[in-house]
């Protein structure tokens, strides 16, 4: 049985004693955010995820989607759980206040998304697909467009989605094969099958808006004539509500791995009426605006299950009764001791709390720069935040990803048997974990990003704003020999991605297909040294507050041990990425193509 | 679509070029063994996996088994293709000629496993539970039972079982609690709840011997008090066939992550009648006497899918078209390149296929030695047969578990979105694959086997049977500049083991606590060790073939270019692993556990 409980405590620690709350409150249009409120967002967020999504994750993941007569049945209870979301104001919580958005920072939402993927991560599409459409919408779509469609989308009467992959096309979007055809009213007739479209079609919101990629008749090839286009599944009426059924219909659905509550549909558009959003030709660019979010939530959702397999492996291993620990009984009492006991049982538990934690706090790190990028009226301090933001996206999004899996993957060994059968939940952490290395961009199309594209820009300017504050933090602690080994280990990591960096962009530059081969590995060290600046990080903060802690002593205890424990056990590993980038691209691009 | 070609030129390449396929038939009892013989036989074992078992593998999955009335259902074809596979004689590959078995050795019949796994591992579990009841049978029971169980085992008109867990038990057997109570006829009555047992019940057979651990009434308390029974499903009669039903029913089958047409079932043992076998209270003896044998078995699992991932892999990277090559158009003629010519892609297609052909090899050397160690006629080199498979019984059972599914992973990744649906069995390989590192001894089980029981065993002798021949080679290579490279990387990473070795020796021996927390990452850095070196000596074989290989340079030619990535990418993980084994246990122990 899974049993989600938010993680709070750890979020405040984040919010109010990390990345310093108070401070979100100085930025402009922030003012009223204060820890108080903040903390009633988190409980009132966490009371839903825990007590409405919670209980249908795993009877979703066991019933799935149903697609009947072109209509998407989502399994039971989504739909009651959908509009209790919707009346507690959750789908307008980023969202603008024109809009009747709540205007909350990314700082807030990324905490509500890590709870809700945690609670149940293919209900959290629905609205998290919403979202991104709202946001496109917001930011590209003519005035009559958005005051037709964002109120609705904002209060989640409608539900939105990104219409992107096609059967020939998902990585390379330069070959979208779906035509749009200007009228003589300004609208559009769009053709064309599209496929993998999250909550394409689904039984919770009255209308669907669907943000489509197309061809104009005069479009150049390639991804630079690729437009934008706006949907709806039912056209709405002159009092904005929905009308005449649209020419895009559901033509299947996919029976997948995991996220099985989570419609993926494919969509076929029949000279369906829809509307350009952007400019003619520049889809592209208004799809990635909103790139650093979406990608940033990705990267949350692999945190989301790594805690929530987390909390399901600890709970087994407290009550689960299993041989002796190595260094004696522990409780005679009982006919075994609790599993908890075993070395490495508690290294599986480690990998996972430091996994969640250092990613928890480097979301939380991202997403105020990312407020600070957006609101912060210092021109300098904007453009500092905006490059860290760019980044570090990438390696948040494959990062998390990764470790979610990893750490879901844990969590089912600590189980055993017991893990891999479906009566626990855990099993399906992982199936429902793996799908964020994929979607959003592969993983490696996300280290190809960061050294193909984040490295290099502006000779190196995006990568200053990391490892400046790296090398600042271990200049300031140098000689406090209560952190020694901390900062030592953390040095060498640190010492080994300026090194790769060197080296990719010494060779790199001059042919990419060295960068290429760096890539997934470079992005790796990248993410393991940033989880390890951020781990340092906490680890000062809680020796800080550890004095006078109170009651809380265990918490910053807690913090302080598992910083050691990142630093001993994992962070090593920066060593061998390293060499492994040093070695070059020769081995894996001397094969034969034919000799695989 | 899943399409599974048996690795027969590799197969034939680790049998006969790197261990000597001749030198197999110099062990007593196998002379008529000749390379063509043995060709022969890996041709039609092939045949099997790919015409019978590998067409079934992905319908299995999707249908399952089904529990009617007491009764397993498996699901379509599987019922003719284990008849198939019985009249092929498969069923008595590796069994004594005495009860029907063709004797044939370990070297032979793993490599015939890592097929039938490759192509259907659900499928495998069937007669690779019914060959491990065998062998106990065979080592442990009285001949009566010997003469009437073991024909109909060898030749598949019954299967096998091997009852160990019950809900409150798995890896610690000493809390068995099913009871035997012996009968004036020298017969026991079982009674208890077992479950987690694989072909429990099904359709396949007309009978099912189960083997079942249980305690006489005069048991002393935990594992010292676990003796061995044979209860069959229906009593024989005096024919020797299937008669009176006995007290053994199927209450529940699991529904299961992976491995859903493998039917795994609760079992309740209600005064069923049973006979001892080996000695009372000496049951985990019988247990462990063919313990290298299974554990070999699950690593070799392990090996298969991460073979049959690689082939979806490269088919895929082949045809599939997305973007264009780093270093500019490869194919103009077409809309965009192959994604093969991608060096990530690359990154991934290599990896598995180090680990498929490392692990091949690797399993192998393992067969190989296990073959001496049971036929040679020199007592030494039996002994020393002995210690190998001994000590490397839980690293290919731990190691090829985890480079399965990670192997499985990188398949699903090459597919991206397509992987994650269940269209082309990719993710089906994920989560088949999943099992291997749970069952038989977690993983974690495996690694305190290693460095609890393996490593310290007479002072290390076990040890130096793997040590000893890594050095030898190094030693004798020294200064040959075509290997230096190679030779380096393993020099350096054999240095780590050594240094972990000691390290654990040191520390471990005073507290058990420590070899565990380093167990885990011990294993896995011994198991990349033993890779690099099995990897040097292919690659130097390759290369010693090369320039009199003709239309096979292709082969040896890929198979050095693998070596050299596996000793630049993935060997020098060793130095992080030996740092993180230096750290010791405080991280990890110093949690209190309320913490977590």
């Amino acid at each position: 049985m899974q049993c989600y409980k938010a993680p709070l405590r750890d979020l405040r620690f984040v919010l109010h004693e990390l990345h310093g709350g108070a401070g979100l409150a100085d930025l402009p249009g922030l003012a009223d955010l204060t820890p108080a409120l903040i903390d009633s967002i988190l409980d009132q967020a966490a009371t839903l995820c825990e007590q409405v999504l919670a209980p249908l994750n795993a009877s979703g993941d066991a019933e799935g989607c149903r697609l009947e007569n072109g209509v998407v049945r989502t399994p039971a209870g989504f739909a009651a759980a959908y509009r209790a979301f919707c009346d507690g104001g959750w789908t307008a919580l980023g969202a603008d206040p024109r809009w009747g958005g709540q205007g909350l920072p990314h700082s807030i939402a990324k905490a509500v998304e890590e709870m809700i993927c945690g609670a149940n991560l293919a209900f959290g599409t629905y609205p998290g697909l919403s979202s991104g459409a709202c946001q496109a919408i917001a930011r590209h779509a003519e005035p009559g467009l958005q005051a037709r469609y964002l109120p609705k989308l904002v209060d989640g009467t409608w539900s939105g989605t990104m219409c992107l992959t096609e059967a020939q096309c998902g990585t390379d979007l330069g070959l979208v094969r779906t035509r749009a055809v200007p009228q003589p009213d300004g609208s559009y007739r769009i053709s064309g099958n599209k496929i993998f479209i999250s909550a394409g079609e689904h039984d919770l919101t009255a209308n669907i808006i669907h943000l489509v990629l197309a061809r104009l008749p005069d479009a150049p090839p390639g991804i630079k004539g690729i437009s934008l286009f706006l949907v709806p599944k039912f056209l709405p009426d002159d009092d904005g509500q929905p009308g005449a059924r649209n020419g895009v219909i559901c033509t299947g659905i996919e029976h997948k791995m995991g996220i099985r509550a989570s419609a993926t549909c494919q969509l076929a558009f029949e000279n369906a009426t829809g509307w350009l959003v952007g400019a003619p030709h520049k889809g592209m660019a208004a799809m990635f605006t909103m790139m650093n979010s979406e990608r940033l939530s990705v990267g949350v959702q692999g945190l989301g299950l790594a805690e929530a397999s987390y909390q399901g492996a600890v709970a087994y291993a407290r009550e689960r009764l299993q041989g002796r620990a190595l260094a004696g009984a522990r409780r005679p009492d009982l006919p075994a001791d609790p599993i908890i006991v075993h070395p490495d049982i508690r290294r599986m538990l480690l990998t996972m709390r430091a996994y969640a934690e250092g990613c928890r706090a480097l979301a939380g790190w991202v997403a105020r720069r990312m407020d600070e990028a957006e609101r912060a009226e210092d021109p300098e301090l904007r453009q500092d935040a905006a490059d860290f933001t760019a980044l570090m996206t990438p390696v948040v999004k494959a990062l998390f990803a990764d470790l979610g899996f990893e750490a879901s993957n844990l969590g089912v060994q600590v189980y055993g048997g017991h893990g891999y059968i479906r009566d626990h939940g855990m099993e399906q952490y992982v199936r429902d974990a793996r799908i964020a290395m994929i979607y959003e961009g592969t993983n490696g199309i996300q280290a190809l990003d960061l050294v193909g594209r984040k490295l290099p820009q502006d000779t190196g300017r995006l990568l200053r704003s990391f490892f400046h504050p790296v090398s600042d933090f271990i200049e300031a602690h140098r000689g406090e020999p209560v952190h020694a080994a901390l900062l030592d280990a953390l040095g060498r990591a640190f010492a080994a991605l300026q090194g790769a960096t060197a080296e990719i962009a010494g060779k790199g530059m001059a042919d990419p297909e060295e960068a290429g081969a760096a890539a997934s590995e470079y992005l790796r060290l990248f993410g393991l040294v940033a989880l390890g600046f951020i781990w340092a990080r906490m680890a000062l903060a809680a020796a800080a507050k550890l004095p006078q802690a109170g009651p809380d002593a265990a918490f910053y205890t807690a913090k302080i041990t598992t910083a050691r424990f990142y630093m001993e056990r994992i962070l090593p590993q920066a060593g061998g990425l390293y060499l492994a980038i040093k070695s070059g691209k020769a081995a894996m691009m001397a094969m034969e193509e034919e000799a695989f």
